[in-house]
């Protein structure tokens, strides 16, 4: 098994399992609903796309979603990983985020299997990943198509579970997880985001909480139907 | 002083000064060209253009170039830094290389001021960076489109060495660049190339050898003409 690492959605790493982070919030957020019992994630780029599937699955969905911290208007919650730590308010979340979502459709388009992967997970979704066969690659989400060192941590973080032959970009990944021993101070260590996140950022920060690999199962027109990998 | 690194080109990374990085071997192979006074170095990326040129220009220039690792036919010279470590054989080098040549283009189209990095100058380089003023962008040259452990440890050496505040990327080559204290470790750390590199491996990690700041002077067609910033 090769395992790279694209730390950006820019580059062209291309495999059989796509592994996309987007630590903080999407992918952690993603794998906490899934892991508290939501059937079904469907992950949007945009919030008036969210707002009409939402229409659509009435009191069957809720909708989540931010804008610099700040929950979108008329929506049931906002993205909060901690918000979805509780019972599941229906079967389906549907969630709008940007970074991350552009980053499981890059994904899609360039890898047979696409699971998503937090430090919640870091070894669930490496066990979903050694499961699927074939080459990794990691796609960070960076920020505002920029390398963002939360992500790169995650990323270095996955490539240590993996293990397997190692690209340049993952060797670089490891070497940064490997200057941060504690994950809080990995995830502080980015210089970039709004303020008012340092509880979530305390939330994801914690490695191995969960036992779920979120897996993309199929597209809804642009929206991504993620569920818990079986 | 903002400090950035772009590990690829084909990331949006622009500041006022550009430091561009391809240090096996172009980047370390002109430093050395200008070190043992040769007045300039015509950077291009085609053979056919490093031809034509050396046809222009007679034998005011000598042309160098290798494609995987053996001399282009015709041509006067290698790329090898130790080839031009000796008294110049001409006013100018012409000097064809693939990726440096390409995110020198890249640079100077994003940035003011356009330097050339290597470990042989990384102080010479950060010097002349800081007279410059402004914002810097360390841009490597990576290979093949991808992520290169080689450009980015130079880059974090010259992150340690212009000092000033650091985007996420540039933490992150400084955290690779500590991971070897000896840069022929950081160098061989790389996992791609063809073999017989070995002694201009050995070259190229030898640290601030060299007391030159190469500096995009003008492009003349679609060559770069290289000077040394005085």
């Amino acid at each position: 098994m090769r395992v790279d690492v694209a730390f950006t959605p820019g580059e062209e790493a291309a495999a059989h399992v796509g592994i996309v982070v987007d630590v903080i919030r999407a992918t952690s957020s993603i794998a906490q609903a899934l892991a508290s019992g939501y059937e079904r994630v469907l992950c949007c780029a945009e919030i008036e796309e969210a707002r009409l599937l939402r229409a659509e699955l009435g009191d069957e969905a809720v909708v989540g979603g931010e804008r610099q911290a700040v929950v979108v208007e008329g929506f049931d919650v906002g993205a909060s990983p901690r918000e979805f730590a509780e019972a599941p308010k229906a079967k389906t979340l549907i969630l709008t985020t940007t970074n991350g979502t552009r980053a499981i459709l890059t994904a899609a388009s360039r890898c047979d299997v696409v699971l998503l992967g937090s430090l919640l997970n870091v070894s669930a979704v490496a066990r979903a990943a050694r499961r699927a066969g074939g080459d990794v690659a990691i796609i960070c989400s960076g920020f505002q198509g920029a390398f963002a060192l939360d992500d790169a941590y995650c990323a270095g973080r996955i490539v240590e579970a993996l293990g397997g032959e190692r690209s340049d970009a993952a060797i670089a990944a490891a070497v940064v997880s490997a200057a941060w021993p504690d994950p809080l101070q990995g995830l502080n260590a980015r210089t970039y985001g709004p303020p008012g996140l340092e509880a979530d950022i305390e939330f994801c920060a914690q490695v191995d909480l969960l036992d779920v690999a979120p897996v993309l199962s199929r597209m809804i027109g642009t929206a991504a139907e993620i569920r818990s990998e079986q």
